[in-house]
């Protein structure tokens, strides 16, 4: 076997998954047997500051019985920023990297960690330093370009789906007329039109679902509640964080407060409640929301089998392809066949997905803009892994 | 065997539990053990209301081997209402019942549904009519009096749990710094302080727990918070949606807009959305909040196995005594030991329970009341059933 020299680091950004820590593990397992005795492997601390912090941590100390608990763990293990680099602060991490001798580097992120890797791999070139960079996709949005989809889609639509099964098991059961859940999501709706597998009889929630791909006009929204209700009696509405109106302001009850993460990106939320509110004040119907926000990324239990899968094959493509020689790109899954579901692992230029974000496409929209066709349940259902729980009835 | 004459009815009252078709069955199989071929053993739809408007189900045309679905499957399998019965009401449904020849009565629910049956039993015994009336407990509040826990409870504090351990890791390794997760509680604590279980190390989330058994100031929970963050860097705190301040005025967001439940009692909820916007417009710090909301009593895959067995017990129990000639009462659960965990069964009088609401008693809050002391987890650890999802952790 022909062992490289230089040492590796990996750093995961952003929002954690629930399977992320499976591409740390895909990327160091595979690096571990192709790099030589003298290479150390590190793993940033908090992403990518942990490179100007001198917070590295050294990967090999923990125990091989330990990395199945790790890669069942939710959350990221070697913890994670919202830190976007300049082009002097890139050239600065290459000049660390330089110092370590650090000749792999991967970011295990979303949209911004591409941008960041991007900005460390055009700085290495041109201080001609012979650095391979591997952008590692993770993002339970779904919104990277040039990918069939993103690891820790798969496992935070199971958690939706099946949150949406138990949602609507409950307010069947009980008559609430209405609830109103909250999905994450900043700008694309993937997630959110992931709630419609939840569906199996005619009436089964969630019987509306907004995005933040179409302008949301709150008259609409309290017109489809209505008719809904009249229709049967109880109405269960996904609508996704994100959702603005058709001047661009996000709809909530933070706009006066509005706080805003460390990407400079406003942090949203509280859609439900706002839109419950609207529903209670204006049409007289008891409505209640429901955002289970963060827990929708952080559960173990509803993780992806198949997620898990391809989240630690992301990892381990793009050890291959660095060792290989590649250079400045993101490992992307193609699906080469839907049923049996088959995917294979390909690679995009970075600079294809830095800052790019890829929104749901109109086509899975339906006509009247608050709902999802069925053709969508397609491209879901082979990501979620496994069965989900499906309650019966005995009583109209 | 000595089989019993006469018809039965079972209802399901209030809120559901990821149990309570456990107790329905618990009632169901002892009676059909029990009473003799000609009788039937009708399920009431939509609780007590199925009555009124003879929407009965029978549930000898349930097939066996449907019962273990239905058994794990959470929500009311009969439909729920909340309906209270004045007397006239109950002399109705007492007409009824004898119409139908039913004999044996069975309410599954909370401290309201308690109040229907024991009205529904005054009602009989006013009338002169032979009814066994029995109060089945059920309640995810767990504020039942004259038992050591209610059936609903385990699992519910089982969700909220793992809820907030998962919650904790995913903050953990993402800085943002404060999340504030609301748990459901109209006035009583005992779900929001099992939160408190999800804690294994010093810092683990929850840092910070608020009860609706201590008046609520803003201005202590902003300075709690700033304390936390000021030690450790991030702060997640439990906040009981049934909060109020030293007024009695519900915190929350819906005060102008205040909407009431088919009890009259007030719609409460968004209490995180509005304290998260209270700590960012404040304190200037980054906050955000959760509202599992009804998820917390939906989840099948958090069940607690002891609750699931429990419930069922509940059922069988209450079957048993009426069938020996008792009536008018609810069972109750005694711990007779808590190492190894075990219980009997007694009987309290409905007269006893009904609106009556149990608060978490003051010996379990700290000092400062904005947490739950150690002892409190012996009470809680043998309700939730099964071990819990934890995670480790590699770096600081």
């Amino acid at each position: 076997m022909n062992l490289k020299a230089g040492n590796a680091l990996i750093a995961q950004g952003g929002g954690p998954t629930p399977v992320i820590n499976n591409s740390v593990y895909g990327v160091f397992h595979e690096l571990r047997r192709n790099l030589g005795e003298g290479s150390r492997i590190w793993g940033s601390q908090q992403g990518i500051s942990g490179l100007f912090e001198n917070k590295l941590f050294d990967l090999s100390t923990v125990a091989e019985d330990s990395w199945a608990a790790i890669a069942r763990s939710p959350g990221a293990i070697l913890r994670s920023c919202r830190r976007q680099l300049d082009w002097e602060a890139a050239e600065t991490a290459v000049q660390t990297l330089q110092k370590k001798e650090i000749r792999y580097f991967f970011y295990v992120g979303g949209n911004d960690s591409m941008d960041t890797a991007l900005k460390i791999s055009r700085a290495a070139h041109d201080m001609n330093y012979d650095l391979m960079v591997a952008g590692v996709p993770k993002t339970i949005d779904n919104d990277l370009p040039e990918t069939d989809h993103c690891p820790g889609y798969g496992s935070a639509a199971r958690f939706i789906i099946q949150s949406f099964i138990d949602l609507g098991n409950d307010v069947y059961s009980l008559p609430t007329p209405i609830s109103i859940m909250e999905v994450m999501g900043r700008n694309s709706g993937w997630l959110t039109a992931a709630s419609m597998l939840a569906r199996m009889r005619p009436d089964d929630a969630p019987h509306l679902i907004y995005l933040p791909e179409v302008p949301f006009s709150v008259e609409s929204f309290l017109t489809d509640i209505q008719k809904v209700v009249d229709g049967q009696g109880w109405a269960v509405a996904a609508v996704c964080e994100g959702l603005k109106d058709k001047e661009g302001t996000p709809i909530g009850i933070q706009k006066e407060s509005r706080a805003r993460d460390g990407f400079g990106h406003p942090m949203q939320g509280d859609v439900s409640a706002t839109l419950a509110a609207a529903v209670r004040s204006r049409t007289g119907l008891r409505a209640r929301s429901e955002k289970p926000g963060l827990l929708g990324r952080a559960s173990s239990l509803l993780r992806s089998s198949v997620d898990a899968r391809e989240a630690r094959a992301v990892g381990k493509k793009a050890a291959c392809r660095t060792l290989a020689g590649e250079t400045g790109f993101m490992v992307s899954i193609q699906r080469v066949s839907e049923d049996p579901y088959e995917v294979e692992y390909g690679a995009v230029a970075l600079s294809e997905v830095a800052n790019v974000e890829r929104l749901l496409p109109a086509k899975f929209i339906t006509g009247e803009k608050n709902n999802i066709r069925d053709e969508f349940s397609n491209y879901v259902k082979p990501l979620i892994g496994g069965k989900l729980e499906r309650y019966p009835r005995l009583v109209d």
